[in-house]
């Protein structure tokens, strides 16, 4: 009943500026910058994709338009996370978006974590790289041998050997770690055992891309595709050596960082799905009006009506419901948000999903190919539903969280 | 991005007293409240039944819970409809709920028509008594042998003669016209012909209960239920006479008085149907809880968990959509409300129903019987698919206004 | 591959005959059949009502359109289980249908349970009036203070007491008890305690509705209506004794009945609701071409072209699928038809709710009062979502069986 | 009441030598075969390709298990649509299913056009060595510039000129004409005028792939893949020249020959996704009893029964539902057959892209990669709710069909 989601007036101002610049800036660059998939070796940028790329940051940079994730830090905007999360749906109609602005994932969650707990040095080496745009990071938590819906399954080895930790494993769904400018990765190990709380079994540790023993064996592919030249790499650690201080606040507090890190970028990720959602909506409204079959306009055939109506009527509950999760998290109380975060989760994929599917099909066979963004965007979005928890466990979550208001009983 | 659906802090002092009366005085009462039909004569209440009634409405009146509705009236407590959307889902877990604080449909609607377009003699005859809680009314729309989903194929005839209007033709589900305490009737009427624009041949009429010509032909019966003793009525019109200055606002008006007298009316019609959701929701956490089956709590068997997060998911979406279209309608534009109110009016039956099922189903046999209100919240809000409009011709609106974002052509 | 869902052409040539009858004979008397509630004691037929009823029944009598749900029995026609699906379906049209060819439930199975598992007695005194259409009779499974989904759970006491067994407990949902020909019961009741196997310790007992210390408690209202003058009746057992020999096949073995009973008349509900799914498509479609709206005809508004598709694509689908339910039967080898017999008691009620949900809403208002059958087939259909075993645990054996393929371990 | 769905003895026998080689021989190849995607030139065979496929042709020859799609000639096995529908479902197991026993599309529609309707040449240059394996060819069909889903709106230009017609436009999604062994496309052209009736516009030309003018733009992407080496190619067409014989049948007479090609085509592809749903639900129970999260199987947690026995209903179902469409084409009755041809086309994709969907969830991230064949199973069938025309079309057409029932109006 005090739920408000309106955003100061300076906050708007700059969050139409934004949005201008997604739309009339990024977005029509888009093709060009994904046409050029370069032949060979395609993990590179070609110099003209460096140049959209490099050009639109920096015009982003220079206009003041940077790092808007920093929502409570002297360094940024100081957005609240309702703020944020308009700004989040703007930059996700573009799948550049993130990165033209440096607020793409998951250098935003890892920036937050060398802010939070990171060594001077650490912060020197990678937080100001990354503040400034010049490198990119990656998050290693998923394993190819376990269950990783359960994270407390995670099992890569971590042991301590002198002044050093040891890491031996694989990981994969690496995001961003084939991106040649990737430098670090913040890696979720094993370092307790059976003997410990289940929850404090892990710790994150930070590791240079280029430490010896890492060895990356193949991009994963994501419905066919490899997104090359960003990509999820699967990796395997060999001996892979770091000093003792790369381990982040102490062994067994894996989970706490993770927690922490987790929140703010499920609400970014659902509201930039939001902004795929809207795009998708006007691409599938615009061909409706614009083609013809049967001696009308496509909007007037079938179910279309319906099919459009229902997907305004999606968008808006889930928009708003990312809206209330975020309030929700700027009240302070994680613990409160948390089933609110697991809301959004299920909900904001699956409503893209359903909308951007319903614009390929209205789209026909054109729907499916390069020509048109649809179905880059489905295969991302369709990722949300596994990434940082499948649904499943989110919908475990709300349940549990319901019903403990009826019972003590642990369900 | 101005969205706010705070409420203020009196405001929110007088909702946690509805909200107490309503679980503490109210829901108490309904199993005894509704169990005493009358035999014989189902058409009357039994005494106790207007003890119940009247005691709670005398005891809401005292404590100043009265009459909410008046959402900008000098004479109501002033209510944005955000604020009143909130009283709405509380006062909505009942059936009683509504009409103990003087807020029932279609009075409220009624009673504004009274106040912004009634002459002297209709608000001493009409208005007060309804303010009182003294009389009841009803709202005389659809009609039997036409497509009410088009409201301009409405045909009830309406003819000048002297100083008098005579009205002839039926008139269907009449709710509330079986209720003995049902005064008067607003009635929708053709005065126009085809020479006219398509929405200015209609009238409404004020016509009183007990004019000569009216027969109440039947109750028509919702899943098999005559909701006596209030209940929807089949009405004949023979001959009716009405002085002229029954006729509302001038001839060819009706639809304008309509629109105005709807949009709210929706809003409340779908926080009720939400504060159904709710209870639906908690009905079936408890029941899952404690009961048990093949050795477990019914919560931990097959999808319940997923069928409990759906439900809240969907619970929180369609109430922030709620939300979002009456602080629309606060905004002023009633055009650009407009498809809002269609949104609501869609989606919160369809979860409201999707969840009471749901408990019922929970609930086994017991589930769709008169021990648990669950049938009866039902089949209530089932109605409201059909009322106001189907659920396809508030679609048509949602998709028309989306597609007025890309194309001046008329779809 | 060796599915034929073929009839034999004799039996075509009966079932074109029933589908003859139903149409042109029992339909046309629906309404009045329906209309003519009594007042006061409603557990009475009018003589009206016994009139159309015993004169239906007696023509189809008289054809030789009798008891075809004698599948395998030298006394019937023989049909198999596949060729009465057919029946069913058809019969299934009408509310009226199985009960004027003498194959009503749950009359059917208990006729089974007396032939295959009765005394002599037993089968003079219930089998042969029931055969002949003379009595009723109801099966008392279900129990308020149980979950009866796991029908292990069943707690009605049965005590042995010499010659005797003493009954002592409450059954609800005796679905045609309240009908004033009902002369016997089945009942199963817990005659085993902690120690036996949990699928024996529970016993069937034959019990005539007369016996002394049997009290109707109440009907069970179904959405509101009580079903009079047939009805689904709470029914308390205070020390009712019946001799030993009452008590069927001995003790611990009602679950063996109760399995052989259920398979068939799970299949004949299916194919009935499948009846109800083809007159709500038929309704459907004739109000769609007759009725306009917004200068259209209805069939041609909104996305009612796929409304209709969809019905029929998901009739055709439950049909063939309790067809195959049925040859599965027919092979003999109960245990392997067992799962199919479970995916149609999902599947059908599902298709024929949703079916006759788009129905009523075709009809507007309409759909949901007593002037078409619509909302009666609902909440009719709606029960069979719950009536032996709610959804929930038909998909755990479908998804048991399953899993069964790939796992010896129990899950 | 004829529905007969058995095969024969000696038919089943051949079934089950083809499904036999599909899981031991072919599926084993699978990942060998899709891993080695050639570098630089993607639109060739590697020699371990060439010698994978070729092998396993060579021993489905030798078997006798080859071009079973000879539904109703003396030159195949003379299976009926029926028999070959369980051929298509094991054939569709596997992406190569249908080329190693030489029933992939289009090739065998084109072998029936070739049959049906070319000349000596034809048979000799085409269809004897389609009929070997030796070559494989391309249907030509849908435009970029027009909505393909109203056929009668294809366009490209196809003008007689002395004793050769003259082809120019555009054609894109030519399935398989990217394979380096594709030497001859179907192609269909608009070869009326306005004057004409609207469904004898239109004509069907053979066209070598070799023919000076024709240019491959570009491999169509589908979700991201080109699938290389065989492929959807986007072609254009510049003054190329063909024989004046090799238009077929007639001008104007394309549409009646496509008619007779799709029929067919439909129930193959339709029973292939069954397979591939079959093959999907197979994949996630095996993972579901094998992984563990959260100290359960995952069969255990969550929804999955649910999930799991409703996709074996939903399976059952469709397939249930081809086999009937099967025995309708089999009764000779094409045109009573087109209705439920489509129904199959909208039910059988939808069907298999939800249970593909709910295994890839299953399997975690692991699902949409590259290490399961289910993203390349779900992208492959997504394909067909557009081809052959999108589910709109065709729900339209069962709803057409439906309602012919009941009013002689056109809608």
């Amino acid at each position: 009943m005090d739920m408000n989601f309106a955003i100061r007036p300076e906050i708007k101002e700059l969050l139409v500026r934004v949005s201008d610049m997604v739309r009339n800036e990024i977005m029509p660059l888009e093709v060009e910058y994904h046409a050029e998939i370069p032949k060979g070796n395609r993990w590179q940028f070609t110099a003209r994709q460096a140049a959209i790329l490099e050009g639109l940051k920096a015009t982003a940079r220079e206009r003041g338009l940077w790092n808007f994730w920093l929502t409570d830090s002297a360094r940024g905007v100081g957005l609240s996370t309702v703020e944020y999360a308009y700004f989040a749906e703007e930059m996700g109609r573009t799948p550049m978006g993130a990165e033209v602005f440096n607020c793409n994932a998951p250098d935003t969650g890892n920036m937050e974590v060398f802010e939070r707990y990171g060594t001077a040095t650490m912060r020197q080496n990678w937080l100001e790289p990354l503040l400034n745009g010049d490198i990119r990071s990656a998050y290693l938590m998923t394993e190819p041998d376990v269950a990783s819906s359960d994270a407390t399954n995670i099992a890569m080895s971590c042991v301590r050997d002198g002044d050093e930790y040891v890491l031996n494993g694989e990981k994969w769904w690496a995001t961003g770690a084939g991106d040649p400018r990737c430098a670090v990765y913040i890696v979720m190990v094993r370092t307790g055992d059976e003997d410990q709380p289940k929850h404090q079994r892990h710790s994150m540790v930070v590791v240079p891309a280029t430490a010896p023993g890492i060895e990356k064996l193949r991009p994963m592919q994501v419905y066919g595709a490899d997104d090359a030249p960003h990509g999820h790499m699967h990796i395997r650690f060999v001996d892979v050596r770091v000093p003792a201080e790369n381990l982040l606040l102490g062994e067994g507090r894996g989970f706490e960082i993770a927690q922490g890190r987790l929140g703010p970028g499920r609400i970014h990720h659902c509201m930039r799905a939001i902004g795929q959602a809207e795009v998708a909506l006007e691409l599938m409204c615009r061909r409706s009006v614009e083609r013809e079959a049967f001696g009308r306009k496509i909007a007037q055939l079938g179910a279309n009506f319906d099919i459009i109506a229902n997907a305004r009527m999606k968008i808006e509950q889930a928009r708003l419901l990312c809206l209330k999760a975020a309030w929700m998290m700027d009240r302070g109380d994680a613990r409160a948000a948390a089933p609110w975060i697991s809301q959004i989760k299920v909900v904001a994929p699956q409503v893209a999903l359903e909308v951007i599917d319903q614009a390929i099909q209205m789209f026909g066979a054109q729907g499916i190919s390069q020509d048109v963004p649809l179905a880059a965007m489905w295969t991302h979005v369709r990722t949300l539903r596994l990434a940082d928890g499948p649904d499943a466990v989110h919908r475990r979550q709300v349940a549990r969280a319901e019903l403990r208001k009826y019972t003590q009983q642990k369900l």
